[in-house]
């Protein structure tokens, strides 16, 4: 192998050296601070021989940018654009262009994280809760969340959430005229949690007995538009909740589903103008009556005040959030889909209500013109109601219409033999509609298009207004536009002007070049269940990352459905489950956690149907042997698994992992490897190879998918050989068979096969520019980097746990806890303070209360280290002042920060320190200073009085 | 014809209701402060009847947004790439993504002004002066400037500047190996200015007799590199002033030009990154040696310093400027390239010195490996010593062999029957050589491109340090570069942030939309001499644009050539001057222009060879009937041309165009038209219709090409029938068939025969997208706009010009000199004080001293007017305070602006007014507010102590 620290050799072509912080010269210097060297020798000292891999990873050589572009474009070129009338909950849109590039392809935006520090998001947190307020005004409930991650896994969460709120514990009725992909996913989750789930057409009325709560879709799969009012009041009376699954558009001409009683609303905000990117990534959107606001997963935006009374957004309730309750957690999410979330709020303050109403009413038209130009044929639309999507029956000759449709550039949805389905959308012209009207011998004449009225009942009719707050009519023009996005993103701090250096998170570059071709009109257009023939591009680029994957894990077969890292894992467990059930072994049903994993594991444990015992940890940090010993003997026979995080979640490479992996499977368990910490290994070992049975990665970790603001991530499951038939099958195909799961695949965790596959090509130019060199090379300088900064801040704070050789792996945990008992200044004073130094917290509090994690990644060169480090330095400074009485900790900079350009310019001055030590206390602060826009966020405040709707503007007056 | 006030109905296609920035009710409210009934009335009251079109323009019917991609998209479908060896000026080039994505693509960067303004433009001066360290390092020389518009024209400013400074009044003479463009364009303007041009072969030595100054180009436009040294010594012995057109790559490995004697050297940096373009925008450069700075043309990056003492940056040397010297202007060059400087300069930063070398390095070899192929066959490479283009001689058989690399994907130089050039670039691989190589039954071996030494003669070494600035290595990885990119241009206030109020300038909104195809690589990386066949895209939509914007002047025929309003004029004038001599009337070389003329009107006309008579203005500001009428007479045998501007730099619709038409007509002259205020008049008026000849136009005000920061433009030549075979021809045709200017066409002002056509799509789809009803309400709301603000500020700054009917046309000049007689606060004081309101300036003291000219353009809403109008009154409220006593000039907020956030948060504060009100005069300031990174900088002393290259680091320290 080629020895780490050789960095390539021309600047033209080589990626790896622009991907990786630190240039040759800094690198060496860094080494000679840690007393190594070389890199290599770091690197065997760091990563534990046992597991440590002796070959190159087996990829292909690393490309130029400019030949990763020519190859996506090839692939690109193996996808065939079409008119998209298949619907089935995807629907073409127009992405407004000042959206896309201002948003989509603005770093200030895709490079941000989540907003869990509200002071540098309160750009993003104003986007995300105008997104809330357009949901709760379009579905007429109370209180919606910032995104889930797809519309079937949203359904699969209300019933969750109907079930643990329901007073009545009965069986779940779906409506027979659901999505089918939604049908899946929730008979999915049902069958590993054991409850049952009636599928039943309930436009004859509900069914007979128990029922804890009914899930209705409007309009329906089949375009049906009904009057839901009679069968919600219904299941009210009998103590059942009601979740409908609604289209957003349809919601600005309709009757909304809390106008006529629904507990619940749940859907998708794609066709709110973010691409059908072949399934995903989208936003979807759940809404709930008050009393269940408590009950909502996901994140949830609110208003708060900040430390001098201004309006501050924050999210809200996260004591709701499974890293704090983990078993007893009620859903495993964690990742919203904020990026899209955005896409879609913006959608609405571009257009406004009236602007949406038209659009819906053009959809609804080219739908009326094609009803009546079918109607004129022997095709029957089968549907007197609907708003955009009809059901044609064609009896017998359903292929023959859709292959002819296909080959004049339209594609249809084929239900079965002798319907198909048919969907308008924003892009339909009265040119489509004639030439699919032509494709069943018809034709739709202008005078037909004149005639035909509306075909939405009356008694539906939406009256009620929607989207009346002003930021829905302020920015009409592009102009306007513009600057809103622009305001917006320069409140908050993002990779574009700051380290964001967040233990476990992983926050690397997110390189332009890996992001330009998710926006290509042929990766950007095609629908999820296009015909095979379309999305061969999409299928080569897809089977190819997950053998890269593969290649990178260790494991045989990887699966690149789940949306985000939880998926991941619900599915992992899945699999295992799976795989004890078909062995007959039903009985394996626990699940062993270390006391340090991330909540998200113990909660998606819960979801997948397992108990999970806790293994304690021992004084250094790592796994307590006896401890484990005693709850494999304890649980042997009943032994379902083991989730590890490696390296750990306290940045240590344990040394005994492979011992550990034998234990559990001496004891009949699988091991269960959480790959959020990859950055550490990728090159170096490989999970598959050192125990792993099954492992999630976060592309948006180790492979750039850029966190968006909180979303989208892809969590790709992967598997060793004897699991792979219990990866997640397609929930769409499942079903089209015969209503039930596949028996050939595993559980679907989401309504499209690829989940969020629009933004797979970054991951995957990101592989394809490295090669193996290239990524262990990275791999190398995530360590190197965790190292440095540990190293130089280990005397201000100490570190709190290493491996044997005194190293950390990719981060490290720093111990403010002493300083906190002896000064009172907080973990959490830090992380505010070193905004005013113009920087991104670390984690804060996770895996251990009262710390800092930090995770520098390979992408931070040494300068951006430096100016960290200093930072730190000069924060403890601050602290000792605390300590030394210059000023109290409640009147001292720590407590008092941040500080606003308001405060630090106001007329009075009454801090106990000064103005310059406030906003500049390093010299570097002064040129290019960031200015938070509110002082520290009242968490407390905010949840007691939960406010998650867009303030009135008055609000904001001084 | 449909009410101007109609706003379009359906907001989601109609893209005028977009563009235009307030709404119907907005609008409605205006015509209400205003006086009017109605947008129709208004606009009947402001323009004259005399010349107001009574049709609508004939154009095709507006597309939507999704249409125009889908158009632009089937045109870019009509082109077809191919590896571009051909060279000849021109090379392939990789734009690194995150330059691409954050400087090309990003508002902030392209939608700055010029930064005149230089508080607000930190940011792109810190870049252009980039740029200027880069070319002086590379050339060797003392200063350059930042950027001119292309490499022939910038080897005619060479020219130019060497006889203004050249002791020696002798000819100029240019080596036969110079660029055939060049050598045209050249021509073109010697032949203007009546001065001599010989071409001749250098490699033997000076021609006897007077030489004023010698252009050489190195490499040759053959490929060859030759030692210059003896013929520069010579040159300078005789009394010659020497310029070097030298390619800025090759000067990485080769002796500089200043390093050999040379006074100039002008180049391009295009191939610094900057797409092919189909011919441009491209930056050229120029550099002198000491002495010749204050001769230097366009615009020069000084370091100065701000009021506090910190160094700032600016633009140096403006009185150089046309718009001051008028007539005594020695070039008419306003706008730079500076979008595309920028983008060479950051990828100048981005590789640095060895980068640059490194790349040099790869392409030479390219070229060697071609050279050591093509010699074992019966090819013959010409040139011993070259770097990366190979002159070829095949005798009778270049078109056949042409023909085969075409059919490959090969595009090569075809220079005649026996010879082809063919030029290697960053972008040419082993297999390129290859494939080349086995056209001429070659093959390049890896053997042979082992054996393969380098063709660079020893002598010509570079072995000189160049770029050794810190700037030049700091930003090397992408993380690093993509934060240095948003730091800067943070510093700065551009269109993304706020209005841009500029008189004559019309900032009006570029979209998103109309920018997005001009990276598509098929517009991007097609060569200016790309055959016909694979050009055909580019052809139709130039084509197009053409007869578009003849209809809307209403000219016959439109010539897209020049590369800024500059070239446009001079090609303007040039067509007049061809016209006269045509007719035998080369006596008529007597131009008038107005005293209120734009300074650029006058330098063009003295370029064309005409002598300039200004006729003056009345005291409404109109031009002075008697005075005309004087001026054509007692010039009428000799009578040119007249020059006026309409609607008037007064920004006023005079009544009497066409009168003063008539008249100058009538004396046998002809009538240009300047249309730098066309946005007043495109679908109300037609100046092709009321009386002009010729006009040039500006794509980058009224069309919709972003300013970039200074560049790129686009000035168009409008022209009646009678003038169009004076329209500038092709620079490259003419000189292939003859050596000399074609008979066919006029004086080519452009290397390239569509100059800036890389922008073009711009304006097209600008146009494709309003339609004329949607370009008449443009028009006519930016009549209400600069209505609305001259009728608000009327009361607080009177507004000095208006029509018979009381009103402005689409900008208006607030006259200051009252208020500074009264209180000696300046025009440029209010200027200053702006951008603490978060402004940027209007036109300063043009085309009257002292007062201010405002200019808001149809895209600003009412919100942003009303915020401008409370800044101006707010302000206006701040000069009364000085008349009031309540502080002193001196002391007072409007002298001591703008504030920067050091001054603002320093511990001490010695103004006589509060930090509040420095910082925050207007309430809606406390939120996101803009802080200038400097305080008022210093011109006088920038230019008394000329600084034009990146000051070292500790300049910064405070």
């Amino acid at each position: 192998m080629t020895a780490l620290s050789d960095q390539v050799s021309s600047p033209a072509s080589a990626f790896a050296d622009r991907h990786i912080g630190p240039r040759t010269p800094e690198a060496s210097h860094m080494l000679e601070v840690l007393g190594y060297p070389s890199l290599d020798k770091l690197v065997d000292m760091a990563v534990p021989a046992s597991i440590r891999l002796d070959r190159s990873l087996k990829l292909p050589g690393a490309l130029s940018e400019t030949e990763v572009l020519a190859e996506l474009r090839r692939m690109a070129g193996r996808n065939r654009t079409a008119v998209q009338m298949i619907g089935q909950g995807y629907f073409d849109t127009v992405t407004p262009p000042v959206i896309r590039r201002n948003v989509l392809e603005s770093p200030a935006w895709y490079t941000a994280y989540t907003p869990y520090q509200p002071e540098i998001s309160q750009g993003r947190l104003e986007a995300l809760l105008n997104f809330q307020t357009m949901v709760q005004d379009l579905t007429a409930l109370d209180i919606a969340n910032a995104s889930l991650l797809d519309e079937a896994s949203a359904v699969a969460e209300a019933v969750l959430l109907m079930r643990r709120s329901g007073k009545n514990k009965g069986r779940t009725v779906i409506d027979a005229d659901a999505l089918p992909q939604t049908v899946a996913v929730v008979r999915g989750r049902a069958e590993a949690l054991g409850f049952e789930v009636e599928i039943a057409d309930l436009s004859a009325g509900l069914p007979d007995g128990d029922i804890n709560g009914v899930v209705l879709q409007q309009p329906g799969a089949s375009g049906a538009l009904r009057d839901h009012a009679e069968v919600i009041a219904a299941a009210k009376e009998r103590g059942a909740l009601v979740t409908v699954a609604a289209d957003l558009l349809s919601l600005t001409l309709i009757t909304a589903p809390g106008e006529q009683g629904a507990d619940i609303a749940v859907g998708s905000a794609q066709r709110f103008g973010v691409p059908l990117f072949f399934g995903g990534p989208h936003a979807a959107y759940m809404a709930v009556r008050k009393g269940l606001e408590r009950m909502l997963p996901g994140r949830l935006v609110g208003v708060s005040k900040d430390a001098d009374g201004a309006p501050g957004y924050r999210l809200a309730l996260q004591t709701r959030e499974q890293h704090i309750r983990r078993e007893k957690a009620t859903s495993n999410i964690c990742t919203a889909q904020a990026l899209l979330a955005i896409v879609a709020s913006m959608y609405g303050v571009y257009h406004g209500p009236e602007g949406l109403k038209a659009i819906a009413r053009t959809t609804h038209q080219r739908a009326v013109e094609l009803a009546a130009a079918l109607e004129a044929t022997d095709a029957a639309v089968v549907h007197e109601a609907f708003f955009d999507t009809l059901l044609v029956r064609v009896p017998g000759r359903a292929d023959e219409y859709a292959d002819r449709a296909e080959a004049a550039g339209y594609n249809l949805r084929r239900i079965d033999a002798d319907h198909l389905g048919i969907s308008c959308d924003e892009t339909t012209t009265p040119e489509h509609v004639a030439a699919v009207a032509a494709v069943f011998g018809g034709s739709a004449t202008s005078e037909a298009a004149q005639s035909t009225g509306e075909r939405i009942p009356e008694s539906l009719h939406r009256t009620s207004d929607f989207m009346t707050h002003p930021v829905f009519s302020l920015y009409r023009s592009e102009t306007a536009m513009l600057r809103y996005l622009r305001r917006l993103s320069d409140r908050d701090l993002a990779l574009d002007r700051t380290m964001i250096p967040l233990g476990s998170c992983t926050m690397k570059l997110n390189a332009t070049v890996e992001m330009e071709s998710i926006s290509w009109p042929e990766f950007a257009s095609i629908h999820p269940y296009a015909p095979e023939a379309q999305t061969e591009g999409w299928r080569e680029l897809i089977t190819d990352l997950e053998e890269r994957l593969a290649e990178i894990t260790g494991y045989d077969r990887v699966s690149l459905q789940p949306n985000a890292g939880s998926q991941g894992e619900l599915a992992g467990l899945l699999a295992i489950r799976g795989y004890h059930r078909s062995r007959d072994e039903e009985n394996r049903t626990v699940c062993l956690i270390p006391s340090s994993a991330h909540g998200t594991n113990a909660a998606s444990a819960v979801l997948a149907g397992m108990k999970v015992v806790v293994v304690g940890t021992a004084d250094n940090g790592n796994i307590d042997h006896d401890d484990l010993l005693a709850k494999i003997e304890q649980h042997a026979e009943n032994l379902a698994a083991i989730m590890i995080t490696y390296p750990s979640t306290h940045g240590v490479f344990e040394e005994d992992v492979r011992w550990v992996c034998e234990k559990v499977h001496g004891a009949g368990g699988q091991v269960y490897i959480d790959g959020a910490n990859l950055n550490a290994l990728v090159g170096l070992a490989q999970p598959g190879e050192f125990g792993g049975d099954v492992s999630h990665l976060n592309l948006h970790k180790t492979f750039c998918i850029p966190h968006g603001g909180g979303g989208p991530g892809v969590g790709p499951v992967a598997v060793a050989a004897h699991l792979a038939p219990f990866l997640p099958g397609d929930a769409n195909r499942d079903i089209a068979d015969d209503g039930g799961p596949d028996a050939d695949g595993g559980t679907p965790v989401s309504g499209s096969m690829y989940g969020s596959a629009g933004v797979l090509p970054i991951s995957w130019a990101y592989i394809a520019l490295m090669g193996s060199e290239g990524l262990t090379s990275a791999t190398a300088h995530a360590l190197l980097g965790a190292n440095y900064v540990a190293a130089r801040l280990n005397d201000h704070f100490p570190v709190l746990y290493t491996g044997v050789q005194g190293l950390v792996a990719h981060e490290c945990i720093l111990d403010l806890r002493p300083l906190t008992a002896a000064t009172g200044v907080t973990a959490e004073d830090v992380a505010k303070r070193l905004i005013d130094y113009g920087f991104h917290a670390p984690t804060l509090s996770f895996p251990v209360g009262g710390t800092l994690m930090v995770e520098p990644t390979e992408s931070e060169d040494l300068a951006e280290l430096d100016r960290f480090i200093d930072a730190m330095i000069s924060i403890k400074a601050e602290i000792d002042q605390v300590a030394g009485g210059d000023f109290s900790l409640e009147e001292s900079p720590l407590r008092q920060a941040p500080h606003t350009a308001q405060l630090l310019v106001g007329d009075e001055w009454t801090q106990a320190y000064s103005r310059e030590q406030a906003a500049y206390p390093v010299r570097s602060l002064r040129h290019d200073k960031y200015f938070p826009p509110v002082r520290r966020v009242d968490g407390a405040h905010g949840d007691r009085n939960l406010i998650c709707s867009c303030p009135p503007i008055e609000a904001f007056e001084d």
